[in-house]
């Protein structure tokens, strides 16, 4: 048995009752700080106090303490950057303008069809490595990056090989309606997507299947088709919805029961009551707004009407190349004036009910001991924009990353 | 005789001609990205090419090396935070009214009273090592959190010994009117000051004086008063003008000679040509501006007309508690639509020219050895938003700071 305490913290971020599986975002507040110890053992929280005999002893003093961060919306494992198109987009140039002109999303499904698995899987290791250092001990990954029925199996099967490399656990989205392949038609590549749908499924561990809807992307009867997909497979439906327009697409997706809708910068105010009376997640990405240039979600009405809100990197090469979670937190404290208990709440807890996986999110006992130190009170992760604060990363009970110079904080032995 | 050498690097930051003082960001995209090698000796870069018999040999394959960065306006040393003031600006609370209740510059001042020397210096050594770590090999200090002529000199005290201190080199400037002390007026606090000058001047190296002119502050004036007493000391004048509103500071101070005029949040479209024309920095402070909810400054109109432009963090603890000048840079990319170029010369050649230090910011021979290796191209650093792409940081022909897991590069004996 294994077992591992964490002392005298300044701050707990604790559930305000019991076993919830997700906290509507109008509650945020009933989050509870309070000073005090953890205690670990097998890879589960057992005590919200420390354990004088634990193998493994971290000193928290100064510290919050919070679940690890689980990162629902990543577009790992991709080949490459675009660092040259994020300059075009600075100049004025708009998305679906570099997408027609064969850059975005056709751009980066060129560099994974030319590079090797293994230069794939360097790079993915090398950013799974960078979000674990960020605090993020859970994180998705989605296939729609090579616009071909044999290259989506492979991502997915790439994603399934990352996700068994990786400190983190990880789970694998099947975005089968990223972009239409060039030469094709939106309905031609989702024909050629079903009937190989049963291979793509095999590929990997899928929990969900994705779908973009935009002008350059696919239409909401093609998110009906996905849907039905979905249901049929018995996996979750997602969808990337109102990112650069409003197409309406929320009331589609909520009728299909969608887990999660993801993007919102140009959601119709009229949707906002219905999604946050829904249980579908809100799916905040404030990093590929920023960088895009894009309008702000209603994240702040969404938050008051008590929507599931849910924040992430959107980590990808060419909307969001951003793998911090803390600079993701402080974003949405900027753009859409969340506290940081919202903020805290939307990558823990409700991410990772959207993820399905109610074993983690949350400090208390029973769940997997996912945790992780900052180095002084969560409400300085929004306000010291930029700054890493997490000092140490546990997973599965397991010490995973130590920032260098708090190795102090540790004693005993420790994997 | 201590030698460097910095081996094979993807992309070095040139000059287009060499001994330049500074580069009006007109000619930004003149910079040059070479591959190649560097050697350092005695502190100083001597030549633009490896040296084989080097002490310490660096291997940048991969990487960028960059001068260190110059960080031109921060307010170290202060003492504690005010996250809580951050929250509340996020729900809509304007600076000044905080300011009028008895919160902003005031509550820094009353926590700077309340510390003791050592806890100063020590929050204060933290951040300095943050810094470093960010890839800020020269950093200005400001004083101005004391609000009385006691608590001035003390600060300027602790500036001149954080300098003592540190790894980095700083400059300090009195910013003897930063915010008028409550139960006084501006006149009155000037009119101290300047009774104090002498002793203030003598408290630490001071090479600049600086105001602050906002409704909440001082008047143009007010640092017309300041200017002259610049003039008469003989060290520079900087001011913090058109923050939160356009009050036509900007032609005052370029009448005074002033050396910057910071932050531009307001600036008036008719003040765009003249400071572009003048030999006054232009202080672009993207951090302050992003999470006050700030104005955006014009600066791709003032870099097109040929202004020296500065990026800064503004280091303070209300308005911009941000150390990282890599995400500066981003923001800069994002609220400016500034290229990669533009943002470096900016924290780079330009930073040093306003603090005096023409001994740096180039990597060229001759200049003083402060350099960075970044962990790709520089396109990379605005792109890959809170990212930390600093390896390895030399000041002064030192190496000072490495990314843990990037002790392979170095080979050889170093400090």
């Amino acid at each position: 048995m294994s077992t591992l305490s964490i002392e005298g913290a300044l701050e707990r971020l604790l559930l305000p009752e019991p076993g919830l599986a997700y906290l509507r975002h109008d509650r945020a507040g009933e989050l509870r700080l309070e000073p005090g110890s953890l205690a670990c053992a097998d890879g589960l929280i057992v005590a919200l106090e420390d354990d004088v005999a634990a193998e493994v002893r971290i000193d928290a003093s100064g510290c919050a303490v919070v679940p690890g961060f689980v990162d629902a919306h990543t577009h790992l494992p991709f080949a490459g950057w675009r660092a040259e198109e994020y300059e075009q987009k600075l100049r004025g140039v708009p998305y679906e303008e570099i997408a027609r002109g064969g850059g975005g999303i056709a751009s980066s499904a060129r560099a994974f069809a030319e590079a090797t698995d293994e230069q794939v899987l360097a790079q993915a290791r090398a950013l799974a490595a960078e979000l674990l250092r960020h605090g993020t001990t859970t994180f998705e990954c989605k296939s729609g990056y090579a616009l071909s029925i044999e290259g989506e199996r492979r991502q997915l099967g790439l994603a399934a090989a990352l996700g068994r490399e990786v400190d983190q656990a990880t789970r694998v989205t099947a975005l089968v309606a990223h972009a239409v392949p060039p030469g094709t038609t939106a309905a031609a590549w989702l024909d050629e997507v079903e009937a190989a749908l049963p291979e793509l499924l095999a590929a990997a561990p899928v929990t969900a299947l994705d779908a973009f809807v935009e002008s350059v992307a696919f239409s909401n009867d093609d998110l009906r088709r996905v849907g039905g997909w979905a249901r049929a497979a018995g996996v979750a439906l997602r969808a990337h919805v109102e990112q650069l327009a409003t197409h309406r697409s929320v009331p589609v997706a909520l009728e299909l029961g969608a887990r999660s809708v993801d993007h919102l910068a140009c959601l119709h105010p009229d949707d906002v009551a219905p999604l946050a009376a829904s249980e579908c997640a809100a799916v905040l990405l404030p990093g590929a707004e920023l960088l895009g240039a894009e309008q702000t979600a209603p994240a702040r009405a969404l938050a008051d009407a008590g929507a599931i809100c849910v924040l992430a990197t959107d980590l990808n090469p060419g909307t969001s190349p951003i793998s911090s979670l803390p600079l993701i937190i402080g974003l949405a404290a900027r753009r859409y004036g969340w506290t940081a208990k919202e903020a805290f709440l939307a990558v823990t807890l409700n991410a990772a009910w959207l993820l399905d996986l109610p074993d983690r999110g949350a400090l208390e006992p029973g769940r997997r001991a996912d945790l992780l130190l900052l180095d002084g009170p969560i409400a300085h992760t929004p306000y010291r924009l930029g700054r890493n604060p997490v000092e140490v990363v546990v997973v599965g009970g397991a010490v995973r990353h130590v920032r260098p110079g708090s190795e102090w904080r540790l004693q005993g032995s420790h994997a």
